[in-house]
C-alpha cells in the first residue's frame, strides 16, 4: 500500500548496541512484508556510532548535519543531502552541535541483519 | 565506498516512457554493483505520471509537493516527508503548481526491472 510518513509520525527508539542519543524510527520494515526498511533517525548533538554495515543503508538529512567516515574517508551531508553507505564497510556517524534528523532506507531489512 | 550526494551534483534525464517534464538522475545505481539505486528526481509544475511499479520505490520530498494515489487512496508528500510506494502497485505520481525534487531509493534497480 502507499504510505506517506512525517517525522512527527515516529516513535523513536535508541538504536541498539549503543548509548549515544541516537534513535531510529522504523516505518515500514520486516513486519510489512517487503524488502525495505524505511524509516527515520534522531541524533542529538556531537553524536558518534561506529559499526560495520550489515545492510545497504541509504540516509536523506532532513534536518542538522551528519558526516560519515568510512576507509575511503569523510563525507558530510546536510539538509536534503543524500549519503549512500554501502553493505560490508566500516563507518563511523558522527552528528554535529545542532544534532540531525534523517529519513532512511535499507536493504535488507536492519534488524533481521543485525547492526554490527 | 561512502557517498555523499546533492542534487546539484545530479545529471537529469527525462525518465522514459513519458514525455512529461519529470527527471531523474541516479547516483547509485547497477553500475556501481549493489542492489540498491539512489538517484534525485525533478518534477515541473502540475505534471502527471501513471505507471504499476516494477521496483519497491521511497521517494523522500525535498522541495515542492508530491500527491501519489494508488489502489487505496491517495497521499500527499510535503517537504522532508517520505512517501513508500511498493512493487507492483498501480500509482499515479502528481507534482503541484510548485513542481517538486525528491531523492529516491529503489529496489531492485528500476533501470533493469523497466518502467511499466
Amino acid at each position: 500500500m502507499v504510505q506517506k510518513f512525517a517525522v512527527s509520525d515516529a516513535s523513536f527508539e535508541r538504536s541498539p548496541g549503543q548509548d549515544e542519543d541516537i534513535f531510529a524510527a522504523n516505518m515500514v520494515d520486516q513486519k510489512n512484508g517487503g524488502p525495505i526498511t524505511v524509516g527515520f533517525g534522531r541524533y542529538g548533538p556531537n553524536q558518534t556510532l561506529s559499526e560495520v554495515l550489515a545492510v545497504n543503508d541509504v540516509m536523506v538529512v532532513l534536518s542538522g548535519k551528519l558526516s560519515v567516515t568510512g576507509p575511503s574517508g569523510m563525507v558530510t551531508g546536510a539538509v536534503g543531502e543524500v549519503i549512500y553507505m554501502p553493505k560490508g564497510e566500516q563507518v563511523t556517524i558522527r552528528s554535529h552541535e545542532e544534532g540531525a534528523v534523517t529519513a532512511y532506507v535499507t536493504y535488507p531489512h536492519w534488524q533481521e541483519a543485525g547492526t554490527d
